[in-house]
Parts: C-alpha cells; structure tokens; sequence
C-alpha cells in the first residue's frame, strides 16, 4: 500500500499494521475500492485510529431511528457549514449512493435548503446547521421542533451526536489539509 | 446511585450496567467523588458510551507532546468559545486543580487572551480558537506559527484533534443541556 | 497604598487623592476587603473617577424596579458576551454574592440560556444580550416581549441603561487590559 | 418648552426641573438652538441625567491629546458600526461642525475607511472600531499600533474611553428608539 | 471635461467617448448638473459602461410595481448594510430628492429599522437587507411575507433584483475606492 | 420549448419570444444542450433579459487579462461563499470544463483555499473572497497585494466587476429560489 501525502502533517503510517486494522482496511478496498484517506491519516496512532473507527461506525452505522440516508444528510450539511473538503467529498459520495438522488445530495451539499426535503428532514437539518453555527443559542424551542417533527429523545441525542461529530472531524480535517481520495468525486454521479 | 436529570432528554441508564462500566464508574466515584454526569448522560447506550470514553481517555490522558494541563486549556479555550456550560464547568475544575492556578485557570474560560501564557501555549490556543471560530479559514500559515513556537506535526495534530473533540462535545452537551455536576464548582478554587 | 500594575497602560493615580476619594475607597476597603481595580485605574484622573461612579452608584445602587441581583445578572450576562475578564470576575463575585446561589451566578457567566431562570428574567436577559450583539436590529418587538413579561417604560429604560453601561465598561476594560482585584475569585463560591 | 415623543417610552420629564438644569439647558438652547433630545429624554430621573452630562462633558470637552474634533470622528465611527440613528445626527453634525469639512464627516459617518484621513487619525479609528466589533479580541498589539502612531498611554485611555462611551450611548438610544432634534439634519452642510 | 481621480485605479477614459455615450453625458450634465463618477469610472471600456447602463436604467426606471422612491429606498438600505460611500452619497441625494423628506431619507441611510415607513415598505426592505446580510438563509416563508404586504410575483423579483444589483454596484465601488461627485453631498437637503 | 418552473414565482416567458433572443436560446442550445435557466427565467421580460446578457458576455467572455477559466474561478469562489445553488451547478460544470480538472474545480467550490492553486490566483480569490465577505473593509492593503500578485489596474477592475457580478447573481437566484438544469450535474466530472 503505497501511502501518498495524505495531509499536511508529516505523520509516518504504523508499520506494520496491526492485524486487526489491516483487516479493516482490506475490507475497505474490498467493498468501496479504497481506504479512506482519514483512515489511513490516523494510522500513525492505531489506539486514536481504533477511538475514531468505534465512534464512526456506532454513530452511522448503529441502529437508530435515523436511516442510514439521513445520517449521511446530516454529515453533509454540516460539512457545508464548515467548508470541509475532506468531508464533502466522502460524505457527498456516499449521501448520492443512499439516496440514489445525485442532484438532491449536491444540492445538500450546495446548501440545504434549496434542497427538496420532507417536513421531518428539514427540521432535522435546521437543528443541526444551528448547532452547528450557534451552539451557544440552543434551547428548549429547537427540541420542541424535533419532537413536532416527530422525533424522539432517542433520536434528538442521534440528531445532535452526528451532527457534533461532524463538527470535529470537519475541524480536524481542516486543521490539518486532509485530502481526499480521488476516486469519491466520480462516484455515483 | 440515584439518577437526577442529566439532561433536557428523557433516556434512562442501561440497568443493570455492565461490568467493565460499572467498574470504570466505581474509580470515577473513588478518584473525583463524582460520576461526570457526562458519562452517566451515556450510559443509556453503552456502546456509545464506551466510544466516548476510548476518544476522551486517549486524547485527554495517553503521552503526548502537549501537557495534560495544556490539553485542559484547549478544552476549557474552545468550550468558552462555544458557551458550553457542561464543559467549562466540568474541565474548568480540572484545570485549576492541574495548573494549582485557580485564577490563570478562571481567566482561559473568560478570555484566554488575557491570561498570563508563555508564548507556546497563545500559539496553541489562537490555533484552537480559530479552528474553532473559523474553520473554513485555517491555511499553512497557521500550522507555520505553530510550528515556530516550538510544536512538532505531532503536537499539531493533537492540538488539532482536542480542539475539534471538544467543539464536538459542546455541541452535544448544548444541543442536550447537560447539567454539570454541581461538586465541581467547589473544586479546586 | 500599594498600587500594582493594574493596567497595560502606565497612568499613576493622582497623589495624593482628594477627600472625597480617599473617604470612599476607605469605604470600599471595609466594606468589600479592596478598592476595585477599576477604581484605582481611573484614579489617575479623579473628575472621570468621579463622573464614571456617579454613574455606576446610579445604577447599580439607586432605587429602580429591578432588583440589585437582577442588575448584576445584567452586568453578568452582558459581560459574558463581551468576554470581559475584569467584569465577569468582579460582577461574578457581587452576583454570587447577591443572588446567594454561586451556581446559578456561574452558569449566568458561561452561558445564560442555560440558567435556571424565571420567565421575566429570562426575557430581561435576551433584550439586554440581543441589545449588546445586534444593537442595529432592535425594534418595537424587543420592547413589547419586556412588557409582556411585566415590565413597565421605566424599567426598559433601567434594563437598557444597565446593559448600555457594560457594554461601555467591558470596551474600556478590555482595551486597557485591566487586571481584576484577585480577591474576588474566592469571594461566596 | 414643549415635549414631543422622545423616545418609545412613556417617561415624562420631572416638573420643574431643578435650577442647575434648567440653566443648562438655557445654555444649550443659547448655543446650539436646541436642546438635545438625549438630554431631555434623561429628564425623567435628574440623577440619571446629571451623571450621563458629567461623564459626557469630560469625556468630550476636558483637556485631552485629542482634539475635540478627534473625539467627534470616534463618536462618529462608533456610531456608524453600530448603525445608531441618535448619535450618527446629533454627532454627525457636531463632526461637520468642528472639522468645516461636511464631506470628510459624511464619508466617516458612512465608512470611515474610505476618509482622507491621516495615518495618525487612522491609527485611532481603526482601535476605535475593532473595539467595537470584537472587544474580546484586543490585545497588546493593539496598543502598540497606537503607540507607533504617536499616542501616548493617556491618549490610548482617552481614545479607550470614548468609543466605549459611544458604545453605551448608542445601545441605550437603539434600545430606546431616540429620535434626533430634525434641526441637526441640515447643520453645517 | 476634466477627469479627476474617480477611482483608486489608473484607468483612463476612452477618448474621444462614443456619440451616444457623449449624448448621455451631456443629458446628465443638463439634468443633474454633473456626470456621475460611476459612469466615469466605466468610461475606460464603453462597453462596459453601455451593459452597466442598460441594466441601471432598466432597474431603476423602467416600469414596476415598485415606485421609483421605493427603489432607490432599497438602493439606500442596501449601501447602508454595505457601508458603500459612493452608493450612499448617490442614492442617498436621489432618495433625498424623490421622497422630498431629507430627514426620511437620512434615515434609511443610517438604519432603516428606525424610519418611519408603512408596513409594506419595512417589509420590502427588511428582505432586501436580509438578501444581502444573508443570501443563503432565504426561503418561502421571506417571499410569503412580502405577498402578505400585498406585493406580486413581479413585484418580488423586482424588490430582489434592484436589491442584488446594489450588492453588486456596492462591491465594485468598494473594490475600487470609487468617489463620490462631491455636490451630491449638499443637494436636496 | 417546455418551461418547468424555473424559480418559486411565477412568470411567465414572453410569448413568442424576439428574434434575438430566439436565436440566441437556439445556440445555447446547440452549444450547452440546454437554455440555462436563469435566461429562462429572465424571459418574462426580454428587456431585463437583454441587460443581463450583456453584462454577463462582456465579464465573462470579452478580452480580459484574466483568462476565462479564472473569471469562473472567481464565480465558483464566490457562490460558495453565498451557497448559491444556481450558480454553484451551472458555473461549477463550466469551471470543470474549462479547467479540464474536475476535482480542481469541486474543490474550490467547497473550500477555494484547500485547491492547489498558484500565487497569483490565490491573490485573485483573496481579494474576490474578502470583497464578497466584507466589502465595507476593502482598503488600498487588498489591492496592493493584487499588484504584487502581478495583477495590472485592468486586471483589478475586472477581478472586482466579476465578484461583484456573482453577488448580484447569487442573490438574485436565491431569492427567488432558481432552479438550476438538471444537465450541469453531470457535465464534465
């Protein structure tokens, strides 16, 4: 595997791998055609790799009451709020894969809300962009919203957990120039 | 262990916990006399909050270049930049009681620009803060003046990443309103 | 007296200091323990000390339809927004002391939404920030919230006035650097 | 002497008036033509209007190592960013006044940055303005662009004190709706 | 003529100018008494200067729904939000002119929110100004609340366009450090 | 020629349509494959629509000393710093055209300042950028560093005409919600 300049860090990859790590990443070429560059980028410390991969996959991966697609939304709108290159690309590929809907994902990538939503996924947004811009400001009214929107306080918590989720790993991707892989800009135009 | 309201979400504690979280609750209770309500705020799903505590505990406590108290100034910078009550009370506490500096402590969570810091640590924290104003705006020029003060790659990105970990628990913490334990206001004065 | 630097500007206090002068902060030191450092930085000049407490006396201490404590928690929350580390510390103590609930004053500092406050209080509290943040956007509509909370025309005026004046002393505060009397971290945590 | 609506409150102005008021305003109408609708509206609580005309008075007629026009383009400045109706009149027409040149007050009234102003003038401007904006963001160097510009730390207190005036004054007028005596409009044009 | 710095750029008229660009030049000296800097500032590329004019012609005095006071009350609303010097002593001498209310005008030059308009022109203009703090939060419910103040479809797209056309001629002015004709200043005062 | 609904208000397309404009629709058509949108949407009236051709050949396809690829540049930047669907798509699928590198061109639509692009350019987006941000804060420092950047007066005039156009643009596209052609979404990636 050969490992090009993934950010501006200059952070030498483990090596080797451990196995439990390089079986992750094979399953990652096997079923997206690619390790993930933010992979590959904290693989310099495989304990802050395994941190990162535990949180990633509960958040986004885990029974919710969010599907998958929605999650995904999240990500990107908030990875619009932040400009984050890294995230926009990843999140972008993946949210038209789910949707099956190139234009709507763009579009949520573009900003949101021009984007054709329902009632329940614009509210949805709408609370994580202001958690986004104005963390400070959230009060019980932006709960209220969720809950006449139809969510539950299980679903509130996954709401404002992917959302701050992305708001650190927009940050780090930022603060550091991670580049993404090459092959997400084509995917499932 | 009686359950208050943690948060403005109605999600009860997994009961009866499991072992290793019961276990990791009991050295809370031993060594700070509290079970950081963030932890219990979890513990409605443990396998969140078992991710949770593997970021925290590797970005917060494992080696780094950086100083467990100046890991605890990015928090308490970043958290007086997001507003966030939970965590400027809970690591608020914690940097007084690292730095035995009560008022230098009080003075990062009013304005960190005000604070008597040795030149290193305003380089951290103005890469911190921006990061966390402005992330769409960090560019080479700012990991340059990390750089010139002394940090290696390394340092940059744990700076990085505990800077982004907290404008992701701000944001969960605010999006829930997270009460703080009302002991740590006490701490450490 | 002993006058350390109180300030990033270096203006020594007029010596010796009228009557009036002396005779009052003679009057602080037994009743408070010190002598404000904002006192004593103004001191260099003793018609502005006199014509800044004149002021201040008024509106803190004189008769007015919002409570002393409320007034503070003005001082307080305006601070916050400010990022004033003079005031926050110095209006910190007096809220702490006043309301004899150092959480609650605390929580005021970090974040007043947060704050477990009474609905007049709280609308008090969202007029006098949204005054201090977007002076240009006041309207009709901010004053008609206050007197559905049960305020009357004075009161907004008392309201107004209060959070106008931190927002005059935390600009003069910050842009001299001034120092707070380290007494008043400790003072009724 | 009639009182139409001041402001958007219901205040009525204390009947009669003390002597030493009275006679100033008798001075103001002598001089100016006018009374100044701050000061009128203020005349519902004479203590609250003696100390806003003491502060006022030495912050912009004592001596000081500015001019008295200097202090007007910081009124003017400050009132600008703050979009204040009140003061960018009453002190726009002081400012066409004292500099003989409408165009030169008009153009800082709009956007200061655009004024043929010199380097020194600028210097004091730019402080007034950021000070502001971002109180929170003042810092050493700050003061140092002062110092380099020629000010002196009294000049620095000086310009200090009077933007963080404008800053009061402009919150309470913008709070309170304050409409300008209509004779300003055309003064000095 | 003589052509005076019009601009912070060096760039010389055509010259001679064009018949029809002459014709226009001599029409505006013989209405308005001058020739406005902007379209001097244009005259270095005529072609250039003929798509500015069609388009300012057509917005500000073709037919619409929005009287011809009405726009250039956007026009002045708009520059205010973007401090533009050049737009606000053109536009600010027009509205002066077209409403026949100096005071009014002024007024909306210093902050809109403070004049005195009826309820379909604060609409209008609380959208303008809105479109221009805050391009990307416009929705359905900004352009239902103009059709609640009883404008058309048209009439939308009319309040929209003359209100991007400032944001554009603000920025090229501003870019450009475009002066203003100094007699806009006295006119219809 | 079928009109979806191209915008949220509805107007329809003059009826036939002049010969000019037919024509002109026509080579778009054999050229792009489609009539983009926002001249559809400007047919209601052919006057408006004229205007704006006009100005928009002249920016973007008349001799400049910026070459075509960068004026898109500039319109991609700044759309993006307005989030304005419309022109994200349709000037990001001209962008990538031009430049021949997709991923190039995503980027700058993200976050201009993560692309890989040269000094000058960089130059070239730092002012447009800031312009779009802050034209109230544009000063002789920001072209100054254009010359340095080896920009000439010209150049500078069109690099301000061409972000200045896009916040017209992007304003009015979002402010009556446009739709942009479905076909952009695919061009070129």
């Amino acid at each position: 595997m050969t490992m090009e300049p993934l950010t501006a860090l200059d952070l030498a990859a483990a090596h080797p791998l451990d196995d439990d790590i390089r079986a992750y990443f094979d399953k990652c070429t096997e079923k997206l055609g690619l390790i993930p560059n933010v992979l590959q980028a904290y693989a310099f410390d495989q304990a802050k790799l395994r941190a990162f991969m535990a949180m990633y996959n509960d958040l986004m991966l885990a029974p919710s009451g969010l599907s998958k697609a929605e999650r995904e939304m999240i990500a990107v709108a908030v990875s619009a709020e932040n400009r984050c290159v890294y995230c926009l690309t990843a999140h972008g590929a993946a949210l038209r894969q789910l949707t099956g809907d190139p234009i709507l994902a763009e579009t949520i990538a573009q900003n949101w809300r021009a984007a054709r939503l329902d009632p329940r996924q614009r509210a949805m947004l709408a609370f994580a962009v202001k958690l986004t811009r104005h963390p400070q400001d959230m009060a019980e009214a932006d709960r209220a919203a969720l809950r006449d929107a139809g969510f539950t306080d299980r679903d509130i918590w996954d709401i404002s957990a992917v959302a701050a989720f992305y708001n650190m790993s927009n940050r780090l991707a930022s603060a550091v120039e991670m580049l993404p892989n090459p092959e997400y800009h084509g995917m499932a135009r």
